[in-house]
């Protein structure tokens, strides 16, 4: 059910870090023909071994159109369920339900208006109808009621929690004029802090370099490691316009306390090289009226920061480049106890984010 | 995930009693206008009161189209979750999963079959691919494996369990050309006991008169109140058509002991006055090529022993008869520690079920 007279915050509610234990997680399947190339069977290949890979170690529960359905349930995948959601497209980190908890064994979820990054002002295309129902459905499946908001504009992709009262986000992204354009910086943190539990708001000036699609989401350049660690995407070169946003982000994390008072301890984890667009692909995505369009040697924004931390694994998108070794063994240094499942993830990035984005995770209680 | 190569039976799982714990129940929503006159309206109206009343006792888990999301989801109704269930009619009952636990706190599904109560022989739609997923997106949202069958084709309506290894249906339905017409009813026997865990199947001869959209459906006529006590519907005019069936019925299950040995106590449960389609009915169904007709007069099959028993209550159909107050009493006495729920359900009768029809239950574990 809707709870529409209340805040996370004013229930005891908080969202949990993403590194905490889960139920499950939820990725929705892409078919998008003017965003996926080849009919999304290139990039329905790799969301289908993302899928079976994080089934080693959590549930998945697979959202898909109907269109699909058939298709997907075939594969009888081993701790995989397959459900219908209708979605615009597969990014259910940015679509899907924010999981909140309180401390004595309950969960409810926040639905966010969703906007498909930026509405009729630089969003990515529209309609965005179906996506904005996700959360609500994924909220029904796991049977609990839900904030509803009906004015305010977030992605899950734009957010971090330390699940100690501690959020991460970017403004490059929260403040562009695409999302809630009439609220102060001061309002937009308010409303973070009342619908994700938390204390305190850290914002980092920008996301990654070319993240455009996203307006720099947070969840591509820095995401928490534990408590009072974290991990920042870094561009060693400073000819690179990525460096002057990993250096901006770097001095002031190196600033900032956290909601607890810690100082943060920051392990950079350096960007792949330049991922460039190649013209096979710019030539195989189906060109439709109003969607995003894509050019040969276009720069993406790649970053394996955008890993997935699942119970007992972080699953690393890699681009078969010189950094993937230390991105590697930076993450199994940092997780001793978790295995590292790298995936050559090109084809998610082509269709504009990674591994992060395409999925979400629910908490177990 | 399906599961191909063994059987409920095999595994040690049964299907248990209706009137054992539900952790929810499930409800699709009618839409179809072929069936449901005034563009379903006054159907949805009805539906909305089961819903809310069955919510009052356990969680209700609702299925729908995706035209009728949003209608749904802006009811915002107390413990009541809204999913997308694509489906061709609301009928869970039949084309929903049977599920099946084993004593150690395990679930699974078992998705029959489903042919839209005939197929091409007597059917009652064409197509009906939507409704043959039901049970494996209910299964899915549950979280468990399912038995998938092929080539077996079975309704949940035709079957009743009282969870200690008895089955209860009627030869007019799982008989009839329809279904499974290459089978002997042993092997059709053979087959509800591995799939159902069961070790006994009763086999009334006919189940309600002129219940020919399910050919005989037992949960018409009869139904476990608990292990060795079941409700027969029952007419007590020799010269009314129903007399016969119920008197065959009676007759039987009087010869007959259930799996554990025990006669069956019998209690009978007279059915309403004959209840006929008005002008004003027939006439505000759409008619469609192949859709099955109303005709002014036509009689329809309506029993009280069509009732839901879930935690607490029992969900009763009732048609403003002069038999009601003696069904709600018997009932009543019957289970004195549940509220007996009637409800006037003219307009679910008029689709061609009853409440029982459009619901299906999920054991707690």
């Amino acid at each position: 059910m809707r709870i529409n007279d209340s805040t996370p915050k004013a229930d005891g509610f908080y969202m949990p870090a993403e590194f905490e234990e889960h139920r499950c997680t939820y990725v929705l399947w892409p078919e998008r023909e003017d965003n996926w190339r080849e009919n999304a069977e290139p990039g329905q290949a790799v969301f289908k071994q993302v899928i079976r890979t994080i089934a080693k170690y959590e549930p998945v529960m697979v959202g898909t159109n109907k269109s699909q359905y058939l298709n997907l349930l075939e594969m009888n995948m081993p701790n995989v369920q397959i459900l219908e959601i209708s979605n615009n497209d597969a990014w259910i980190r940015d679509c899907g339900a924010t999981f909140v908890v309180n401390g004595t064994g309950n969960m409810r979820a926040v639905d966010w208006k969703f906007n498909a990054w930026g509405g009729l002002v630089n969003g990515l295309y529209f309609p965005w109808d179906q996506d904005d129902f996700v959360a609500a459905k994924m909220a029904a499946i796991e049977g609990v009621d839900y904030y509803h908001l009906t004015d305010f504009v977030l992605e899950g992709g734009s957010i971090h929690s330390d699940g100690q009262g501690t959020i991460l986000t970017t403004e490059e992204c929260l403040l562009d004029p695409g999302r809630n354009p009439d609220m102060t910086k001061e309002q937009i943190e308010e409303m973070l802090k009342e619908y994700l539990g938390a204390e305190k708001v850290l914002w980092l000036p920008k996301g990654i370099y070319m993240d455009e699609d996203t307006n720099g989401h947070v969840d591509n350049i820095c995401q928490f490691v534990e408590p009072g660690k974290v991990v920042l995407a870094w561009e060693d070169n400073e000819q690179d316009p990525q460096y002057e946003r990993s250096k901006a982000a770097y001095d002031y994390l190196s600033s900032q306390t956290d909601a607890k008072g810690r100082s943060l301890e920051i392990v950079k984890i350096h960007v792949p090289n330049p991922v460039l667009i190649t013209q096979e692909e710019a030539d195989h995505v189906d060109v439709v009226e109003g969607s995003f369009p894509r050019r040969e040697g276009d720069r993406l924004p790649a970053s394996y920061v955008n890993y997935y931390n699942c119970n007992g694994a972080i699953i690393l998108p890699i681009f078969n480049d010189p950094h993937d070794q230390e991105a590697i063994d930076t993450l199994q240094s940092l997780f001793p106890d978790k295995v590292i499942e790298p995936i050559y993830a090109r084809e998610i990035i082509l269709g504009g984010g990674n591994i992060h984005c395409i999925t979400q995770q629910v908490p177990r209680l």
